[in-house]
């Protein structure tokens, strides 16, 4: 009998009868699954401490690794069979190697109960994905630090409300997404580290009466410490959140950097051509270049902000200790780092391609008399003039300029001085965009030489793993 | 070799280059899929319709059909190969047709775009799970009339801030979740009724120069009629956040009735027991009895949230027409339906099967001096009392039946008449909990008559499909 | 002794002890003072429907409909003295009818409480919110649709991905929002059908014994029909989220055109100008216009969902009936109308008074060969080409245009027909921009007359109201 | 003539026309009031380095300091008079200073912008409330600690499920919180750390050419260093946002002892008693006490997850640098701040005066055979049956238990030793919830040992203010 997927979106579900909704809630082993590694090598370290501590003898924790290492194997191999009916993947392992190795398997479970071991598999997997994208971020601004020494004097507007207002250089451009991920990775780090402690032996939510020891677990298991309060060791969530709080913020500055190059790459602005290998085509409008990957970037922010808003829903107004609610943390979480390594590797690999065209920038960077507040800030600065008065001089000078339709710098200083005859010569090295950027040398500012001193300072950072 | 999944997680990506990663961007076939009826049932209007207007021939038409005929029965047979470098559920299907019937397949590509194909697909998948819906909200509400029916007597207190404060019928309480599920239901029907619109034959995203006849194939594929604008059609995932925003609100609603199932599930309340079905034990205490799937139902809500939240800001902002940012639209939705669909089914069969503790509710309802406000509105409205003194007069009755620690309705008539005069001896009708509820005849209110009035009115809608 | 506001950010609090922190937490007069015409009318309808049913007498009824006209006169005068020791509006209301008209205050409150109080309240004001949101849209699409007629013809790039794809008519883009707009008012409606019906009578919780008409007070608030149940009542705030999901989804509407005016005002694109009304300058670069106003129309989206998601947050799992929480469902609701009301109001006003650059338009939709499709679409009908051909020989000519530097259009026939000889001279009616929209009458295309017939089906719409 | 208030809710706005919208868009004073100390800091540290780097005149930078020291006065005794004219209280200010001091006023401005000025406004008012979330976290978790050291030894149901499943102590419970709150706490340090950086200096966008020393006004006022780029400076809103994350998942940890106080406020599990400055009473229902601050508390946590919602979907895809968009940044962290405060107040207020119900808690843990699972692992591990025969034989126990009607350690031995012979006397020690929770010693276990210990731990902690 074949099985008519169509019928399966809903109405199905009635027909079926409450155990197979039952099955429905249970089952997790479709998305847990991915937690094999982890429950393996939990149980693992509880069987060797449980024998260390005489708890279990030094045989069964024989016979419980061994069997281990197999179920492993044949995971890894594609030779297990996954089974709904086990439910998840704790009582998928649990059944085989009760198969494997007998009821030595059954020992395995003293002292020890389904909630910690939900718990620290879930925490080794999530402190794996914040090690994976702490790699993931070093690896996006190594791309970013490549590019803003390659462009650390290549002139381009700087925006405020997506006008030109000064000009900047790209590298500083590059620089300033360097900063967003360097937060992104010290918000890591700091995640990493609160979460770093083993809740494995605070058993159903009491802790226990054997005679275990949980630093040696939580140190086998490559944790600082063990957690310190059996209730909450079952009940929290906090390192999930704190994953998809950290994700949402990442996604949302690959969003804008995304949004540039969806932008930079319209025929109108024309600054950036993404490679062939990051965009789609049209065979018969040859200009016409899709910049898929980018929008696929700017999308992941509103998944990665929905698992956030789903977790914290779901946590919301939770008594102690574990409640079946719970479950839903995986799926979210998977999702994210789904979502966000795809997106991360997507912008790594696009800032790296992107084909920078720099006449353009410099070219949009000098219209629209981007260098009035460095006239302005001459006048003040360089002739002595009040504020309010540079600033007078300074529309008066602009002005004129539209009125002959050249550039600032174009003006001859005799039109300058008539206008004020305290503008000098040395009015010129302000005027142009080179010198405009030039000049902003105050500390984070966009100078190429202060560029070429934030490169060097990060790539420090970076080749020391600070 | 043997792949080592445990590598996949994340680092993986970066190793791959981006060819690796482009697939990953543009491969949407793992999720839809769950759309190829719909995009068969799209692709055959289309060929009929372009075969009545001269278009294609009706050899091609008919090849067409019985290609895509043969198709979907492999599907549904599970004879098909899905491709993920054939991306998409479109491609999956197109390719397999052109092996099937030849260059004829390709034909069917004229005058249509996957723009308008993916729009319509997902709109004919949303339309049927509104309809499923709609249908398991009146099984949801046929379920609660039915205990209604059965309760519409039942005492029980009536809570607010979790406290009793007067008393209800369980029937009553029953009737105001039929009440939210009514107006979840209204929603679906209001959200059918504006998506009903075909946006296929918007092609590309301008229209069309060929001679289509857009009525024709809304008529075939079941549509009132078809969209009026062609930019719009193709940009437009309204349909799907709406559908978001209505599960949100219907999970929301069951997750108060869950809540409540949870808490009187508790030994402390005792108010009802879930079936065995719905809830699992501990085989070494029996009282325990875990309410996973209330549970569960609650929590669903969050993850339905969270779709909501990601499809709103995947669209914010977002300039027409198609961007890629869109096919972030189906996997929320595929999710919620699931979610939604399961949690509501849940709940019916909850609801059918919960055991419901009469004698603990009436006791429970008949605590805490329950009546006191009865008492006052009867010395207004029976011995004419201002509201002022007959408020105070309750706060002594109340006082001395503490003091004596009996309820209001077991102190003597001359106690009362010591307290004021003016209480006669009618005021008993008042005091115990049925004469209460009983008393509540205002239009809604909780007394037995009206809560069977309700019911029968619910049913007649119910049963007239209205 | 003078108050130093600098100190009370947080750590006052705790020196304030459990009385100013309770008071905080109760008092909401500084926000629900908004309901005070809402509140003074609810009270009047049913102090005159007390009267009617004779439950209080004319002369107590003619006392308080004289006060609370009173009262309101105060407050809209501004001579009111709102206090937070009277916590709510209901409170200071009261209170102030009670200094006026003496006990006869005190009978307004038989058969009603404060939980129906603020119930009928809050939905006479979302109600008339629906209502005046309803208008909003409707001048809206009024100004859209005159933008629409005027350039029915106005040639502009057709949009995917950002990249010119095929070109359409500025006033076709404008109908898009209207569909957009016009589903939205549709919901407005739907909302306020589902919610048009008045709590008031409910009571506490569970109806009352008096014998209230609770249709005769639904009547003269303007409401269709009373509630059915009284729990249901008095614990429902579906009325305000379907408004804040709603007021979502048109926000996301606003801020896709928002952004389109943001990226259109770029010197890049240069595609229109707003009015110096909605955009801010600077003195001394006078072509930066800042697009402030779409920006902040942008912005409010972000602002909408989040109440959205607060409120739903806040009803998850919230049990039956009042409760405290519930509190928190007027602010973000108020905040909602304040934000959606200004965005509406400031895009209707940018929509009326924009600069269309048509110049730049055309020319935009001219580049990249954006009638290619056009062309293939042509040796498709016209020229009787396979599909697969047709595309080829598509890509041959615009390969020879691009080497040639020239459009589309501008290939002399000859070097056509050399690609291929099925090429007639016909072929120029659907290489240009005007004749590519004008041959896209498919309905719901872009064709100029398609843009005018569709402006008069809206126009017709909105004058009678439909 | 009166102005109606009423009127103003929507409608109006229309009739307004673009200046009073625009007023509406761009007037912030209204909430940036809050920001009037910061602003007055920053500004006296920028004119005082400006002096010190001879930029401006020592006579300029005196005049200013006494100019907005005097100010400040104003603003604090309530004497400051603000405008919405002047859009903002940077611009109130500003243009009050002029009035002061005259013209040395405008040199202010100099290497200066409003958008670092905005910046680092903003940044010294959060980090300001970060400051104070610590104290008020700090203070919480003391009053928990207090609780927890009265309470070690306080007997109460472990729940999972919210169902009892092993007895814990109310110490140990009151801990997890403890554990919670230091994990919040934790975070609020580490965004403090890595918001610690002055962006003032950074100018419009791209620094400025003055001779500034960054480093002279960040320590100045208090920060750690200057910002690293200039166009991150003022684009940034990340220490907005992760305040807003750790704010929400406070809150939910708040929210989840908010909801355990309300269910154990009921009747039905009476394990605690709110004190009447916590909640509402009846004055005719003296046993109903409504737990309003615990209900404000969880709701509470909906209001930040939107301010959350709001902020991460505003910052979505937003190109660099400043957009006015971003000008919705500092309502949704004021109302966080707000709410937060108030409902770490409340609950810090509410666990003071907690009222514990000893004996329903104790009670509640002894039924249910609640030691079931210490009987089972005292057959494992004092009797050396292997596990599945030790569930066995621990279900047979209970059943006996069961049908007797009595608890657990109430069955003579004999009875025991007739289901298993190898169970001996000292099974007593593990059958009453003492001996359960006291068995119970594993690290982080709630054995009262350990709570006292671990109270002992985290004093330690606070009192070092580590």
């Amino acid at each position: 009998m074949t099985k008519k997927p169509g019928n399966e979106m809903w109405g199905g579900r009635f027909a079926q009868g409450p155990d197979a909704i039952m099955e429905a809630i249970n089952a997790s082993i479709d998305f847990d699954k991915r937690l094999y590694r982890e429950d393996i090598a939990g149980s693992m370290a509880h069987a060797a401490m449980l024998a260390e501590n005489g708890i279990i003898s030094a045989e069964d924790a024989a016979a419980i690794h061994k069997g281990l290492t197999e179920i492993r194997a044949e995971i890894e191999e594609g030779r297990f069979s996954f089974s709904r009916e086990r439910e998840d993947i704790h009582m998928n392992i649990e059944a085989r190697l009760a198969e494997l190795i007998g009821p030595a398997a059954g020992r395995l479970h003293t002292a020890r109960s389904r909630n910690d071991q939900v718990a620290v598999d879930f925490r080794l997997y999530v402190k794996r994905a914040l090690q994976e994208l702490e790699a993931g971020l070093s690896a996006y601004m190594g791309a970013l630090l490549a590019r803003a020494q390659e462009h650390a004097a290549t002139v381009m507007p700087g925006f405020t409300h997506l006008q030109a207002a000064q000009p900047v250089t790209f590298g500083h451009h590059c620089l300033a997404y360097v900063e967003m991920a360097g937060r992104d990775r010290s918000r890591v780090r700091d995640a990493l580290r609160r979460m770093d402690e083993s809740p494995l032996g605070a058993a159903a939510l009491a802790g226990t009466g054997f005679p275990i020891d949980r630093h040696r677990t939580a140190q086998d298991l490559g944790f600082r410490e063990p957690t310190r309060n059996s209730l909450d060791s079952v009940s929290d969530r906090d390192f999930a959140i704190e994953f998809l709080a950290l994700a949402a913020m990442t996604a949302m500055h690959l969003s804008r950097l995304a949004e540039e190059i969806v932008i930079w790459s319209t025929p109108q602005f024309d600054f950036v051509r993404l490679s062939d290998a990051f965009s789609t085509g049209s065979s018969i409008m040859p200009q016409k270049k899709n910049p898929d990957a980018a929008e696929l970037v700017r999308a992941k922010n509103g998944r990665i902000n929905g698992g956030l808003v789903a977790l914290l829903t779901v946590m919301k107004g939770l008594p102690l200790s574990y409640s079946k609610d719970m479950q839903e943390d995986k799926e979210q979480v998977f999702d994210a780092i789904d979502s966000l390594s795809l997106a991360l590797s997507a912008m790594t690999g696009m800032v790296r391609d992107l084909e920078v065209n720099v006449a353009r920038m410099r070219a949009a960077a000098g219209a629209g008399f981007s260098t009035a507040t460095d006239l302005a800030d001459f006048l003040v600065r360089g002739a002595g003039l009040p504020f309010r008065e540079a600033h007078h001089v300074t529309g008066r000078v602009v002005a004129l300029a539209e009125s002959r339709k050249v550039a600032l710098e174009d003006l001859p200083l005799e039109a300058l001085q008539e206008i004020d005859e305290r503008i000098g010569p040395e009015v010129f090295d302000v005027l142009s965009v080179d010198s405009s950027v030039a000049s902003r040398k105050s500390f984070g500012g966009t100078a190429p030489d202060n560029v070429r001193q934030q490169v060097a300072y990060w790539q420090q950072r970076l080749s020391t793993g600070e």
